[in-house]
């Protein structure tokens, strides 16, 4: 794993969200981006090499409104950056983790995603992310 | 903010966690620290530029202790590196936020480091640190 590729964050109100984070970072938001897939509108922040991603939910029935009502707002995951997401889930498979994705899928950022399931990584949701155009095959 | 420094996960058997994220990486640690002040024994894994910091309470009344009480392990801050925490910590208070170490205190990994209230951002514990040796004044 490269690096932390970036931390998800859910948030009940992103624009509320954006202008907090942005007075945190000191600088605002670059982009936002809504994965009607997820029932998810996102917006990322820089820190350096890593990202900050505030998601918050779009329907109710998503797995964002899902963790809000669970647990508040909060860390959601970490994303680890990989540059080969098949042999890396292929090897975390191997090592006896639970990955929920096996085939991935994209997500946010232009990214090939899979999660892997946290009773297995300490309560931790990781997710694996490689660059979507890195692997043409997928 | 110039990156993120550290991800502290707080887990409730070192030695076990230590072994599921050297699966996890595919490396294992690279060292060990206990910070009695804290009431702490941790262990770091790089990922990159990033690091991950696995955290064991040492004693009952210690944050880690009673945050796996209340939520059960899982992600517990999220730490990011900057240049000057003294003048980053007047920043963010100027800017609202509340700091809950106002004058920096010593933590693991030779940083100084002040965290502010998850209150005040979307319930997330947000962790300044700095490199004790990069400022000889403190």
């Amino acid at each position: 794993m490269e690096k932390i590729e970036h931390i998800g964050i859910a948030v009940k109100n992103l624009n509320e969200s954006n202008m907090l984070f942005a007075k945190l970072f000191g600088t605002p938001h670059y982009k936002m981006e809504e994965v009607s897939s997820e029932g998810v509108r996102t917006s990322f922040f820089k820190s350096g090499p890593n990202k900050i991603e505030l998601l918050e939910a779009t329907n109710p029935d998503s797995p964002i409104a899902k963790f809000l009502e669970r647990k508040g707002e909060g860390i959601h995951h970490i994303a680890f950056a990989v540059k080969d997401i098949v042999s890396e889930i292929a090897r975390l498979k191997e090592e006896g983790f639970k990955v929920l994705n096996e085939t991935p899928k994209k997500g946010a950022d232009n990214k090939l995603v899979a999660f892997l399931h946290p009773k297995g990584t300490n309560g931790v949701l990781v997710e694996l992310c490689q660059d979507a155009s890195s692997n043409a095959a997928l």
